[in-house]
């Protein structure tokens, strides 16, 4: 038939690995979620059922286990350089190959008062990402992020000003609560991979402050929120160009008591799922 | 700060929306949910938060039901549509709509072997699917599909002759099951668009042929097999040129009874969510 | 310390089971999740750290597949039954043994008209359960039943009558939506255990029993309905006495638009998740 | 038809609540998920939809949120008491109402090294749980606790000595990940009830107590080290007398790496969700 085959690509997904690593006085933890896409040389793979070029996504699998056996890395960006790197290496039908990596939450638990060596508490449901990609030849392509960092300000936030129409039923407030869940992703700069990146502390530094420009800003909306939370991300540090984020608006609505004769001075409120705002952009260095 | 906006868009989210048509003698169903997301002039809500160009998240979802209450729709497309010409004809500061929805499956219960004309029964969680999207001036893009349609085959799937190495552990087999949650996206042409489209039967349709070939394919990978379905799509009508096929390989894997002095000719098995084979390929007419 | 071990027991759970049946001309599918709960003589595991009498919750999973392997039952009841006593049997320390399954939806596909002998898809998210336990010396308890089947009327329901008082802001109505995720469980006397059932057909019958009444209750309320299908119930067969329902009422808001001029004559709904009513009760043969 | 309604009851479920507590110089929040359940004289409602006896399951959302505007309780037990003796005053066909409370994590914010006033973020899924219910003319019974707190331990855990047979394949070992996401509640005495309880102080001092004593233990079994909790929770206050525990565990297995020729001392596990342990009981002060 004439059909053909464009874009195209296969892999792992929702690998899930555990590293204790023991040092002689305490064990560190982490867990990450692996997943591994490959791009390359498959129209007959498809058109013909020939698999003489597919590594198998068991394989890939494996792949994750073994190398993390052998790797001294301690960030997941550098973990993922590695395993890029290695399916590059050895599948020259493969011309690119990406890898993205969630990690999961775990704190030290404190026991009397001090860090216990080795017991551990999930955190929240915020995950650090990060996804590696490159190309047969080409340079690494590196964007870390976060998603699912549920933050929310009692004050300093409202909502006026906008169009209003006979559909509109919205009323205006200075004073409302501001809930989101954060998505946010940054892409270091070529220059900045080839010298070398610390990702753990920038990652860190760049939750901070983002975090910090969220709790401090005087919001006249998510939107201008939003730039103001970029806008600090962009001034923290100039080994990124460009931050993508992404804050549903999580509406808590004001319970009406006046039915029952009640003020509600913004006690009372009703957390809601759906429907809730989205709202993205992408903000760049001019 | 030298920094500056690029891509951005807001709308509402997950509105939920259920329509009861009544006719003489049966009542109809439909569970939509729906997702508005406008790109436009935007810039000063965002650096000054200046909102008198937004409208308000919350009369996009007034508006969902309102329109709703008056449309004559059957199919979502169709009423999609009148939502994007809707949103764009009252708000000239808006450059491109965007629509998407999400269809809720419900059947009409059997009673004492007749279809009851006013009680329905939820279906499984495959979504039907359709994204309208429309720039200002130009003409409507429409992207219809299907999610999550969870198929398995028992017998004509296999899977041999691939790449091993040390990493391999994967052993060949002629007789595997083969389970998978199907995502298809297929867009229809600007012709078909301009002569006029009955959205639900051609999405009948379309569904029935790769469900067909699903079933009838004598597999020699996931990747053929999607291959096949979308060709299967293709061939069944030329409002579509394209066709995008994301196919989970949901492995079940044979229980090794050997320590038990037992065989197991692919009899009993354990179904895992994780990690899965993760297979995506665009087809399009040659 | 002066504590001491009151109730308690251990197991496996969500052992998931997959089992295809080969027949000449097509395969049968079962998708079983299986837990296993074990009560006996455990004080030493819990005060000493002893084991000698703790069967792995891993040797468990195990028996659950290499059972399967070698038995002839085709309903979920009759495994279960094979499991307990295999348990039992060899477990003296055992006092009580008790097997929870959980069936999930597959349908044969239809392709070209016609019933498809080897390939499947996905029902809904209601399971068929059965909760199968004995203690060592006395006969089975077997309590089967079906959760989350979620159905829904659009005529003959309405809630008047009730109390009204100061807090009261639901308005009375002879024509609603009603909604509900059904959960129900029937006990099977001894006499008929004793006798011999046939779990599947019985199942299937009570189903299809407690569907019908469902849509033909003109409901005065949630209560009544489910009363309503619990009687059908005891009255189709006499070989259980007693049935448990569950019924959530998941409301279905009609939307107000009367704000925007427009009459809603029980036509646009806005169907929720949260918060929703709970109706629960135990209907016995008098 | 001789049949007759045994238990049943009734109330409404997943009723949200946030709670913005303003002082002077910063302000507190409560996220709490509340679900009423009554019992009572409710025969004619599920036999004839009489509904004269029935309060309805929205009246009962609307008390919530008003008496929780009105209310100076700051834990939930002693809003829950409150809830529970309103419903019963107002209602003499009720003979017993039943609250159950849930909290959300919430954390201050810290900003700059110092807590933030008016921000928060989620903490992890874990959840306080409190049941407050009461009979008519009789006194409060309260269990309060705490659900889905997940730990885990990465030394000092073992499992040895169990029983072997033919369908053992587990290895004995004496260095294992125990993880588990813990379910625990108590009972609180009549006498503490009557002579009053600071909650939310003896709730903390519980949870600290319990994961302080699962970190420390040195576990021969998961039941040897639920037992040791509840037997420090029981050594820490006489105001409950019975604990009861329930501790899934959590499977980490140790990834088999020698078909890559590589060892793999205790270092990379993939963590699992399905199939798992159960073990649960109760230990009371004997």
């Amino acid at each position: 038939m004439p059909a053909k085959l464009a874009a195209n690509r296969y892999g792992k997904s929702k690998v899930r690995l555990m590293r204790v690593t023991k040092h002689e006085d305490h064990h560190d933890l982490d867990e990450w979620t692996v997943q591994i896409l490959l791009s390359g040389d498959f129209e007959t793979a498809h058109t013909l059922g020939d698999n003489s070029k597919i590594l198998p996504t068991d394989t890939m699998k494996n792949t994750v286990y073994s190398l993390a056996r052998d790797s001294k890395a301690t960030s997941m960006e550098d973990y993922a350089k590695e395993l890029v790197d290695f399916l590059l290496g050895r599948n020259p039908q493969v011309t690119e190959a990406e890898v993205v990596i969630e990690s999961t939450l775990w704190k030290r638990l404190t026991v009397d008062g001090k860090p216990f060596p080795t017991a551990f508490m999930r955190g929240s449901d915020e995950v650090q990402t990060t996804t590696v990609s490159r190309a047969q030849g080409a340079g690494f392509e590196i964007i870390s992020g976060l998603d699912n960092l549920t933050v929310l300000k009692s004050a300093n936030s409202g909502f006026v000003g906008y169009i209003k129409d006979e559909l509109t039923t919205l009323p205006e407030t200075t004073d409302r609560i501001f809930a989101t869940a954060l998505k946010a992703t940054w892409e270091y700069t070529a220059d900045a991979i080839a010298a070398g990146i610390d990702f753990d502390k920038v990652r860190g530094h760049l939750r901070e402050t983002m975090i910090a420009a969220f709790a401090k800003h005087d919001s006249l909306s998510v939107q201008q929120t939003l730039y103001a939370m970029a806008e600090a991300a962009l001034e923290h540090t100039d080994i990124i160009d460009e931050v993508y984020m992404r804050m549903p608006n999580k509406h808590c609505l004001l319970v009406n008591l006046a039915p029952f004769g009640q003020r509600n001075p913004n006690h009372i409120f009703v957390p809601t799922d759906e429907p809730h705002g989205t709202i993205e952009a992408t903000i760049r260095r001019a």
